[in-house]
Order: structure tokens, then C-alpha cells, then sequence
């Protein structure tokens, strides 16, 4: 093996915002501890299984691509985060789940909870989905939405009241805290890894994450990943957040319906399942292909 | 290596509980939904590492204490249980931080949050203890008591009406939620292989586990792995629960206590700052070693 | 929730083989020592997230399918595999980097080793491959095969006997294992979660797989995962194995494609640097996606 | 929470030796690429558990003691280092059974192996170990050595032209190195948080570990981690190199021997078949209490 250059990789550009508060939500933060690693850092770990030295950076940047392209996912594993977040708690439970990380939370067996609670403005209360069971859509109307609002503060009062009657009687804290409302702030250290990073970011930035964690995570993907590893977010948007996977049967139907053969395509649907000659009702993956035939310029056949 | 008979493990007194409702608490229950392996599976994976084949049941519990005496873990992977609980999302938030177990947890963004809280009887409000910041110790007396569980009734009730106005109003089941207490039970399917279920269960039944969560885990060791494991619960009794670490300088330590020789101990104790002469003050470290003395029938040198 | 009817999952077709040596390769082979969970399980796990009973067959295989198409992952976690496996220790060194699973290996330090070889045949060796420099393709020619497999023998031979020798000078077996070729066999126990395993197959029934572990991952997933959860082996092969990915720039590209507009695809290629106008050389990610056009009845632009 | 002051954490005493060949046996080596975190980082993300600000240097050593002894190891996880390591593959195959970290080594699918193997000095051939099966003891006698060692190398070079005559034929790298000897260097980079890492040392350092790992575990040890985080290396060794555990049991004879009753004491061994009276011959558990007795001055009743 060649002998390469060794240097503790840096990089200005999130040297510049370490330790800076990206407020999210009300009461929430992103904020920067440190880091390992960079672009390069991905390259020369790559390179160690190849047994070749360093090369350009026009070079690395097609690597990048190629690797993530490919589902290569060691090297990305090489770069670490470590952020400092404020959360309500209701969205780190959706966080949590991802257990490739590490976390030191705020106790509040040890200390006092955190007095915020996250609000919700009039505007902002979410309607239920009607297709999607797990979604919202829409927003209820301002007049309904300010009873919410003020119920809401109400019921952030009296929580914190009750909170505070109780230590004040001299409950225990790890039992006092028993009645917090999801709603109200914790705060972490998260140190995770770039490949599972951008796991969480490819399923927390996607339109079906729910709002809050949405927030939270698209402020990570563009303001800080942008910034540590150029390449790899470029690499990332193309091959991951804005790629489509399509199943050995939606290639069967895509294939048909390229070759402008719209008779087939509804034979092959019905025979599937996929779609009711009577009633011209569709199957939940009949559904799902749409989008995607869409996204290449393909329809449904009628 | 010798062929070794092969049939699928079964454990006839975990079979006789299987899926038995356990309560623990006032609306939480453990069950037991499937297991895979026993005692000797362990012994039998063990054995492949020696190219040795079956041996007498009682060298299989000799095998299995001599293994968790000395660390040799992976064996203990090979077996493991999967359950059903239902917690208090207070209770949840630790045990979720235990990462090598499998989760699936009911969700409140797709159905209604349970309607059960987790209530305190007047008597069973804890006090704040002097000495651990996180722990605690007494009870409040009754009649505080009994003030603090009626304001929590009240308290709970309007949590739930709250919610259901919410829901009422068509407002999304994933932001309706942001404000149930910590208190609302959640229930999830829970796997975990041996070797983390009995990490968990060490921490978690150590007196300084928080009591909810202790009431759990006692439960899962005491009723399921005691049937399950009973090589293994006897030996995880013997060598990790009733244990007792001692570091280098408590070695040292002891050794001068047990020639007798307390001056010479005490100067130990000064000359590492562990004792202070003028006042008699004890370090922290010099506090927690005399526990250790205790159960060994020495005396802290006065 | 309602109350689920509770019974130890079990499967006919998986106990059936139970214990059954598979033989892999020469001298190899992988049997299954037991498991956890069935296709019924992975619904069971994912309805408790929906607080919903069990329901029909037919909507079972409905559920794992659009599981598996969404990556909703955790509920195949809750299946479990033990597998015995004799293994050439070249191939376990690429097993074994599956790090979400347990082992437990046969020890050399402990036990001799175990005298078994994965010889080659005359016509069993394989050419690198000249594009693919971490691959393989066609075969060397019969005269030079049996040359090479007759210094194999030899080879395999002096392996054994310079073993032996240091064994019988008293060499400490941890020292005198260090020559062991590659090709020597290995046992495990490997247990792992259905959701990783998979993973592994997904990696290792690839096409790109190296030839010997292919044969392992094959063999473990048609005879052992199809008999043991058909409708998750029937929704991988469809949307895991005969899956394609397309990243946003190939969407883009086959857009145009699909419209018949081969100039403009043309032109597109040559802006990404895909293709080269001067000579009509192709970039890798242009090679990459002629395989996707191919499956979709499409042309790259000449 | 108090605002705590950010900045990225760097150790000057690890950043003069980053790059640094360290070597170990013969062509293996040892070198630090980067890291993430020091001792500061530890106090940081465990007192965000406490919501405290930043303390005085001497507190610090004092809270990283006090994590250590008991076992609070999430704060550890918040440092990384990243090695470049040059290792036997014997090695290299008991180092790899450390799961939580992050590997990518040198592919000799894609790449020529490396040309160098591990030879063993004449007067370095260790004998097997009579009472430990798995460990060695004292040395082979020179002119035995001298003929293993030269039996050796003459192995090592016929190995290597059994490789290159492969290659030379145009046999694929993947197949041509299946029977390279154990003894052949490999590298790789490997990333690891420093909660694993200690308990990787732990192991490998032991006297039971394997010569050849305990030569790089030691080093990393001794001239990485000791520059590193000075705190953590102080109290690792305090609290788990030289620390003891002591079971219930044998809790339980220790307190009868340093009552001085031998007599008692021989009746507590003889009733739980530690020792057999007829013959004196003592069980496995017995002869592991001997050391422990020894370290605190108390002797084995007679």
C-alpha cells in the first residue's frame, strides 16, 4: 500500500457554525458539538480496500457518487455528528427509535424538567388524512383552531402547576414528572454515524415523516450535512431522497405501458389483482405505482 | 466434531405461561408471545467452540456458571424471548434506551392513544432522597398524599378530555397526542436475546432503578427467565446480582483492613483523599466502599 | 386493543428439515437448529402498532407485501433463525462482517482445527474478470485446471503437515493454527433476525456476490426461508431481489427516453459528462443504467 | 440549562502522534487517523444528563471516576477514534468479533494480497498450556524452534508462489487467495467509540487474551488511549484492569476466612462441593477464589 498524507480532517464551513443555535419549532435547537471526518475521510477509507493512495478531488467526488449509488455503506460510516438537540418530547420518541446512535439525555430523575412546552398556533392544528391512517392534511379553520390554542395554554399551565405542587411537597422528581405533557422539551447529545445519519434523515425528511421531526431533520440535511460533506448530500439527493424503487412487477407493467401497449397493461393489472374490471377500483399498490409512472411521463391505463 | 442431536428447544414450564397476562402496576401487564432456546442451547452453542458434543445435565450447569462467571457471552445470545408489555410511556422512556432488542410499539399516530394513565395511590407518593439526586426515599404522609392523587385524577381526566376534543374537532391523531401525560400506557412487542435481556435486568432490578420499572423487570426475571433459564437465573443471581466489584485501590484497602491494621489504613485513606483527618469527612468513593466492607464483616477505621 | 388468540408459533414445512445437513461446496454445509416466528408473527407484531386484531390469510400476505415494499422493517425483526454452518474460513471472512447477527465459531485456540479443504476442481477456476475488478468470469482452460488443482492437493497437503508437526512438538494450538490456508473449514452457530438475514441474502445472492457465499445465501434462502415464511420470501424476490433503483437523474433521463426524444436524451447525457460526443464513451453511471433501459424495453441513445 | 461554551475538542498530545507508525510484531502496525472527543466531552454529555454547567479540571477527573466505577456508560460513547491497523488475519479474526465498530479493510478481492506473512522467531514458539486449554506457557527449545521457524519460512515462500502462479495463469484475485496462510497482513480502518473500545481493551489486554492481539490491544492502551483521554486511562485502570468481582458466594467465604474460622470455612467448601475432603481436590470455582484470595492476603483453608 502506498503511504497517504495523514491530517485530522477539518472543515471550515462547519467550523464556522460549531456550536451556533438553529432554532426549530418554538422552543427547539440544532446545534453542532463536533465532528469526524469529511468527504475525504470517506475516499481514503474506501481507498484502503482497493490498496490505492490518494488521487483528485474531481476523483473523489465520482467515488462518493459511486459508493452511495452502490450501497457501499462502510466508508460513510467513518464520518461522526455530534449534535446538542432540544426536542418536545412526544417527537424523541420517533427519534429514539433510531438505535445505531448515541445519546446522553437530559434527566429529569437528576434535575428539574424543562419548563417549555411546545405550543401550537391557531393556525397550525393539523387535520387527519383521509387515506393515510398515520397522516395529516389541511388545517383547521382559525376560529376552531384559536379554542384549540387557548385550551392548549390553559392545559400548559396547570401541567406545569402540577408539576410544581408536587416538588414543592417534596415528591421525588423521577415521580413528580410522572404527568409532563408529550408536548414538553428534553435535550441530548446525539452522536451517530454518517451512513446511519443519512438513514434517518432519508426517512425523517420524507413527506410521510410527521411535521415536527421534519423539521428537525430537514434543518440537519441542508443546513449542517450540506455543509460538513458537500459531496455526499449532492450524492444523497440524487440517489436516495429523489430516487424511486421499482418492484420486478411495476418493471413488468412499466415495460408494457413504454411500449404503448395500454390493452396489455390493463389485462396484466386484472390478472393481478391490481385493478377490478368491474368497478375500475384499484389495489393499494395499483396506487402506489401511479406516482411513479407519473414521475416517467407514463399514465394509468383507463 | 462429533454430530450432536438436533431438536428443536422447548421448555415446558415456559410453554404453561405462555401468553399469560402477568399485571404489574395498576393497568400494565407483561407476557410472554415466544422464546427460542434454553439451558441447553447455550451449553450446546458453547460447545461447538470446543468441538465437543453433549454432556451430562449436570455438567450443563457447571458449563453455564462457569461461562457468565467469566464473560463468555455470545452463548447467551442464542436464546431469546419475546414479549408483550404494556408500560407507562414514563416507564418506556427507559426502557427503550436499552438499543440490541427488537420494538414494535402500538402507535398513536395511526389509532387512539390508550385511554389508561398510570394513578398514584395516596399512600405510594415518594420523597425526594437527601443524598441521591436521582433517587428517592419515605412517603409523603397521608393526608398530602391524598390531596396530590385527587389532583392528579382530576388532572388525568382533563388530559383525556382535552385529547378527545381534539379529536373531536378532526384535528390529527399525531398532533392530537402532544399532550397525554407521561402517565398514558403504551404497550409494544419487545424481543431481546438473553445476554441484553439479563444487561437490562441488571440495571433495571438494581435497587436504584427507578420503582416502575424495577416492578417490571422483577416481574420478567422472576416469573419468566426463572422458568425459562434455571441454570441461568440461578447463576445471574450468584455471580452478577449478589456480586460485588472491587476496584484496585479497594483491593488495597481491604487488604491492610484484613491484617488488622487500621492506622496504617486510615493513612491509606488521607494520603488518597479518601478520609479527611481534620473533619472526618468520607470522599464520595470512600462512601461507597463501605458497603462493600460491611458485606465482607470490616469496618470502616474510625 | 383487543385481546390476540396466543400460540407459540411453529411452522410444519420448517420443522420438517429441522437438523437436516445441507451440504454447500465440498466439505460445507448449513442446518437449522431452530427459530422463532412466522409469516403470522410479522402481522402480529405490525397490527399491535395499529391496535388491530388478526385477520385473514389473504390479508396477511397483503400486510408482509406492503411491509416489505415501504420498509417497515421492525415487525420482520421479530423472527429469528439458528443456523449451523461449516464454512471455508475464506468465505466466513466476508460472513462475518454482518454484524447484526450472533456467533458462536468453532475454536482453534481450543481444538485442532478441523482437517477439511475446499479443493477446486479442474474446470472450477475462474478468470478475473476484465471490467469488474473485484469479480470474476469464465473459467481457465482444462489443461491449465488440473495443473493448478494438482499443486492445490499438494499444497493442501504440506498445510496439514507442517500443522501436525508443530502440534506434535508441543506448539501451543493458538500459535500453531497461524498457517491455516484460507481455504480450511470453519463452524458457526449463526443466529440472526429475519430482517437482517434479509439483508445478508439480498448482499449475497447478488450476482456480484463471490461464487461461494452466493451458494450459501442461495441455499439458505430457497431451501430454509422459503419453506419457513413463504409470503416474506415471495415479497422479497418481488421487491428486493427483481428490484430496480432509480436514482432522480435516471428518472429524468428515462423520462425523455420514454417520449421518444432521443436527441434530447442525447443531449442530456452529453451535459452530465455521461457520454462523450467526440469518441461515444460512456461514463460508469452511464454503463450502469444501460441494464435498467434493458429491463424497461428501452435504448441507450447511440 | 446553562449555556456551556463550545468549542471542538482537540488533544495535543494525540494530535503530535497522529500518523505515527507504531509497530507491532513483525509488519504489522498501529497508527491514529483521527478522533472525536476527550476527557472534557465526557464531563459535557453527562452533565447535560444533569443540566449543570462546566466544572473545575479536578471535578472533572472526579465525575470521570465516578462514571467509571459505576458503570454509566453512555457518556463514553461520545468520543471516537479511527486507527489504520496492519494486522495478521489470525489476528485480525478475533479482532473482528468486536461488533460495534466500524471496519473497511483492504479488499483482496480487488487487490493483490499483501506480500508480507507473519514469521515467528526461532525462540518464540510458544507450548500449549496444560491447564488452560485455550492458552500457551513457556517456549519450545531452541533447536526444535530453529527448525519450525526455517520449516516456516520455507511454507511462507511456497504460499507466495502458489499465489502469484494463480495470478500469473489470470485465476481471479478472489479465488487465487483461498489458501493464503492466516499468518498474511491485512489492514484496515477501524472506527470505534471509546465505550467499546475500553471494553475491547479489557478483553485483549487481559493475560488470557492471545499473545499477538494483546501486543496491539496493549499499545493502543499504553500509547494512544493514555494520551488521549488521561482521565479514562486512569481510571480504566483503577476500576477494570485491576478490579476484582467478588460473586455472592465467594463474598460469602471471604467473610468466614477473614473472621479467621478455617474450620467453618472448609465446611462451607466441602458443602457446595467446591472441595472434596476424601481426596482435596478442588472444583474449577474453588481454584479461580485462589487468586482472589491471594490479592487480599487470605489463604485457601488447608
Amino acid at each position: 500500500m502506498k503511504e497517504t498524507q495523514i491530517k485530522r480532517a477539518s472543515v471550515p464551513a462547519l467550523e464556522s457554525i460549531l456550536g451556533r443555535v438553529f432554532p426549530v419549532l418554538d422552543h427547539g435547537h440544532v446545534r453542532v458539538i463536533d465532528y469526524m471526518g469529511d468527504d475525504a475521510a470517506i475516499v481514503q477509507a474506501a481507498r484502503v480496500s482497493y490498496g490505492a493512495g490518494t488521487k483528485q478531488v474531481h476523483e473523489d467526488r465520482g467515488l462518493i457518487r459511486y459508493l452511495l449509488r452502490n450501497a457501499h455503506t462502510t466508508p460513510f460510516e467513518m464520518c461522526m455528528l455530534k449534535l446538542h438537540v432540544r426536542v418536545p418530547m412526544d417527537c424523541w420518541r420517533q427519534w429514539i427509535r433510531h438505535r445505531t446512535a448515541s445519546v446522553n439525555e437530559y434527566s429529569t430523575r437528576y434535575s428539574e424538567a424543562i419548563a417549555d412546552q411546545q405550543a401550537t398556533l391557531p393556525g397550525a392544528w393539523r387535520l387527519q388524512a383521509a387515506q393515510n391512517k398515520q397522516g395529516s392534511e389541511g388545517f383547521l379553520e382559525a376560529a376552531k383552531g384559536r379554542e384549540l390554542s387557548a385550551a392548549e395554554a390553559g392545559f400548559h399551565e396547570s401541567a406545569r402547576e402540577l408539576y410544581q405542587s408536587r416538588l414543592a411537597c417534596g415528591v421525588a422528581r423521577e415521580q413528580a414528572r410522572k404527568d409532563l405533557p408529550l408536548s414538553t422539551y428534553t435535550e441530548a447529545y446525539w452522536a451517530i454515524d454518517l451512513h446511519n445519519l443519512l438513514h434517518f434523515l432519508q426517512l425523517r425528511m420524507d413527506s410521510h415523516a410527521q411535521y415536527e421531526i421534519r423539521q428537525f431533520a430537514t434543518l440537519i440535511g441542508e443546513e449542517i450535512v450540506a455543509r460538513w460533506v458537500p459531496f455526499v448530500w449532492e450524492a444523497f439527493k440524487d440517489y436516495r431522497m429523489n430516487a424511486m424503487r421499482l418492484s420486478g412487477l411495476e418493471t413488468e407493467l412499466m415495460k408494457v405501458l413504454i411500449n404503448r401497449d395500454d390493452a396489455a397493461a390493463k389485462a396484466w393489472l386484472v390478472e393481478r389483482g391490481w385493478l377490478n374490471p368491474q368497478n375500475g377500483k384499484k389495489s393499494r399498490e395499483a396506487q402506489e405505482v401511479e406516482a411513479k409512472l407519473e414521475a416517467l411521463g407514463l399514465k394509468f391505463p383507463a
